[in-house]
């Protein structure tokens, strides 16, 4: 549904870069969950530009909840989360010549010229803050129930950070929570950082891999088909308009392995039915299999360039060369991690809900265990 | 909706491996099309097992089509096809001990142990029989409105096809839909067979990788964020038990080259707006460019293998040895081809009649060049 | 979604009243339920037509579940039913003019001629069978639990039938269970039959008035506004065709009152929360609130009549005058009955899943009294 | 969906009565609608109590639309209108005592005391203002495409007004649109607002039948079964707390009538198919038949009354008599007249784009009409 997604727990996004505000409803959260600021913060400022390696457009994110939230708790009810935008500069923007690998053209042909070009108006990875507020709500939810959620960079300008322990990789999370570059390996970070730079002065831009991991899902979320959790999560991460890759466990490499090498054999330990490996990232049939949920998602290089480009203009049907101007990011693999971390814990907890029930989010184990 | 998938057009299958029947709904499509069971059987025996690098067990697939045609056309009220399954030897399958990768454990602990487990039950493969049957009455219908679709083996046991004319693939798909084996360049597909073989022989299985392409979409279908074309497809893609990665365009590999590089520069082209590359796909912010939409997807190794592995029988709890009978695929690569085309069409009818309303597919232009 | 209602317990339906088969897939039951075929042909034979008050058509409904149930038990995937029609005499319809009060028109112009018009096609009231047979797998799951469902001709050719206790209808749900004729008064019954015989002697028809109890459901159930109680259960009403009415409570009499005598005032009995009335249906805020659930539904007179009626030939344009031949119900209040507590079942059992999880049909009030 | 609504163009709504605001997201419109504010303010003014017959709690509805529009025209992206709440006195609220045929108590059981009970919180009457502005945007789009929209007070109090002229009732929506007091005949207005008074002075409250007409529809829209206009009209019906009935056509009457009294006969009228009369309100097997729309509404006497009343206290479980304050409508009659009209132009807007596409709403008949 166009900018709606879920189930039960629902998503629905609204705004323009350079328009009043943007903001969205976050609908089918449990009543009674704790709503912490400083943690919807949190997250925001990872998905904030430091100036450095991302666009000199620095939003303070002055997000306000407007509705759903009483005495600080979540009522039930639809939580609407509205940020104005304050920092913009429409001025950078004209309208005629298609930016190469942005939307302007698909959405001119689309919108018939009716929409709100400035600043890539609706298609504005802008619009990720509010997804990124709303997993700064849900985001401590899940993780009282068990249940964490993290992504680095995993690839980025040939450099490579130490892979997620996919059998346990709850410490690599909890490491990341902190980290103010989210690499697991900060040497490989530092790289990463250098070669942006790179890019940057260059006029050019970069791309990479992330790779997101989800620990403590109970077996058995999920449905065959058409409601697998791969199907879902693949639905709401290829949203992302950056978004070009999406693969589970050992994903495409996985490809050149034989069924003997590939297949997750399964033990036991303390009781518990585990496998050996986690090529298949934790889901079988489009079900959870109790093991590490474990994606990576493709991250095309940002397409906004300062290198001359060349371009039709659609207003005049004119071929042109093109230098865009403004403020933008070199790379945003580095913003892109928390925006992945709260798609996934929308998708986790609408799954959630889906299987156990609306109030799972607060009462968790005990639906879940339940005989 | 777990066994529903679409909004405008959708379908619901049903069945299981071993049941009586399997089968699908396929609602929403436009009245008056012709229903060619020739394509039908076509698309079909493209998905059947040749017995040589696929199952022993070959169904005939005697489907039936039980509303929603008459007097040979489409009625637009719902199509029902339902397929007898003739060809199962249940005693092949055992109870309890997991085959690893497949759905056994997650569906125990989802199911409480209710599911049908013979054959995979509703996890089989089987299930993709209708989807394609279902692809056989939509994919003629599109080929009208100028709309091609077709997959082939990009990668295989190392041996890689020769990839789809990334800005013209029209005539690799024409080539594709007559061929045997679905590849490109037909030494490749012969060095595949090889290899495959060489699998099968060591009771091991492969899995691939199938490039798809659908040309003759007009601009401007799709939208952005949550029914961006990538989300759709992504999320009808994964619902097919064996694919682990979807990648449209340049997918993972774009994301190692520059901005300068990756970007699709726009040119005039017979006064029609085109790229000069196709990295993106065909897709930018979600929405079609009119460029050809190219994805592809990586389909793991089959899990049945006839090697000894170690599993946990959830029955007993135990840790056990497991040596799976019965009749396998060593590989599903050629199988798939037509199961991928099939839930290409599908999406793609649904998404052009979310666009342009319940007629467009027996309209086609006539709506779409509309002032 | 066209022909698929619910969310997380959904029904598709398909076929014709003259094609091979007519049917519905059932997906999201919990698995494990039993299958009682006895109780589906009961309520299917509450359906069938007695040739008396009903039409002379009547067919077997040699049903065939073809998937869904393995050993007697629901496996949590698709129940696909299967009715095939047996009983058709195509040669009694005839098309061009228009059936003043069926769809004729509005399927001609809707499907362009297209539309399988024999028997009224996908719009006949036949395709309610797969709807019966659905509800009889799911009622007596839903008594497992404790909920009960019943509907009686309340008002029929000017034949008032004494309403349900409003504030516990559970002894008169029994009592219509077995009840031959779906009436609380006997006495009231047997002069509806009356009067359906002299209506059917003039070559007419009749309409009449549906009351519905449910009684057992928890509070909590349903969302305010658009996943309303009443607008789940209106939606899935008015899916039947010959419904023009529905009415909660008091509904369109209590209007006249004013809100001192309306307003449900609320007392506590055995430790229980209760209301004095139930003008309310058992729903405020569109959530359920522990009392029954009660509502009306109004059966407009069966279109098809044996007298003369003006209308137009949609295919030459032409005013004619139309003689309906074939063989019609002179009243469907009977047969409607059983739709209409399978229909109910059906938005009941989806409610419940949607609140309490897709085990809830199993495991009842251990989830909804859970601290 | 909870709080979201329509499959093409969908509305999402937020907000508690005294919480900082409310509002709904508007999406799916397409792109280049005028947005005049000046017919915003028109039905918002028509939804805003007058202090006489209402209550006199005065909101000025200063709301503003953040996103979705731009240079005065719609983008074809989500409209987000934001409605601050302005004028709250909680202090008139006391939590625990469930005021009777409210949603208290059913709202305390399922959000488990979190809910903001704050003037009836989320289940207030004041959530339909956004739905109104929505409405006081679209309603003018469908005009330009010929469609009108009007609702009036059917009866009230005993008082009946003139009904629509089923077969044309254009004129009469025109006249209801200037109008202060929504009725056709003006004298049946006086003596309603008089008995409403009289109503208000004994403590009391009153409910009424809303009458709702649509013209212009083309014929072949809406879906058989599920998709029905009166599935779809009901259920958003429904979602208005006070709605406990909604009838088409004829509708309870009707079911009084034979079918040879029932049923529209057509005719042939300056070369286009009518009826002669409209029993079924434009609507046959669930799809417009090119009649106008006719459907009544009721609701029910406004819960809120100064008068003691007998009931539980959901914290401490006692029996109380409770005399409710605060400032309440006595009759909401007029006041849902243009929610009515805004719910109807919302679901009538979206099944045109299901049917003909999303640029539906500015192409209008040069797609309905086209071969």
């Amino acid at each position: 549904m166009k900018n709606t997604f879920g189930d039960s727990l629902t998503i629905t996004i609204f705004g323009e870069s350079h328009g009043d505000a943007i903001g969205c409803v976050l609908d089918g959260v449990a009543p009674g969950i704790d709503v912490d600021c400083e943690v919807i913060d949190l997250y925001l400022s990872k998905r904030r530009p430091n100036g450095l390696t991302d666009t000199k457009r620095v939003e303070p994110d002055h997000y306000k909840i407007v509705s759903g939230v009483f005495n600080g708790k979540t009522t039930g009810t639809p939580i609407c989360i509205v940020i104005p935008n304050e920092n913009t500069k429409s001025g950078d923007y004209n309208y005629g010549p298609a930016r190469p690998s942005h939307a302007d053209y698909a959405a001119f042909i689309k919108y018939h010229g009716f929409e709100d070009y400035r600043g890539g108006g609706h298609f504005s990875g802008r619009i990720t803050a509010p997804i990124v507020a709303a997993g700064g709500l849900l985001i401590p939810a899940l993780e009282k129930l068990g249940i964490t959620i993290g992504s680095h960079i995993y690839k980025c300008c040939g450099v490579e950070d130490k892979p997620f322990d996919s059998l346990n990789p709850a410490d690599d999370i909890k490491l990341l929570k902190a980290a103010a570059f989210p690499v697991i390996n900060t040497a490989a970070g530092e790289q990463m950082v250098a070669e942006i730079e790179k890019a940057k002065d260059s006029l050019d831009s970069v791309g990479g891999i992330i790779q997101t991991a989800v620990t403590g899902l109970p077996a058995g979320v999920g449905e065959p088909w058409f409601d697998s959790v791969e199907s879902r999560l693949s639905h709401a991460l290829f949203a992302i308009g950056a978004v070009k890759g999406v693969e589970f466990g050992a994903g495409f490499a996985g490809t050149e392995l034989r069924g003997s090498s590939f297949n997750d054999q399964l033990i036991k330990e303390n009781g518990t039915v585990k496998t050996t490996t986690n090529n298949n990232g934790g889901i079988n049939g489009g079900i959870t299999n109790g093991m590490p949920i474990l994606f990576n998602t493709a991250v095309k290089p940002t397409p906004s360039i300062s290198q001359p480009q060349k371009t039709v203009n659609f207003l005049t049907g004119n071929e042109e060369e093109l230098v865009i101007k403004g403020r933008h990011d070199p790379a945003i693999v580095r913003r892109i991690c928390p925006v992945l971390d709260s798609v996934t814990a929308i998708v986790i907890a609408d799954m959630l809900c889906m299987r156990y029930g609306t109030d799972v989010l607060t009462k968790g184990a005990k639906i879940w265990n339940m005989d």
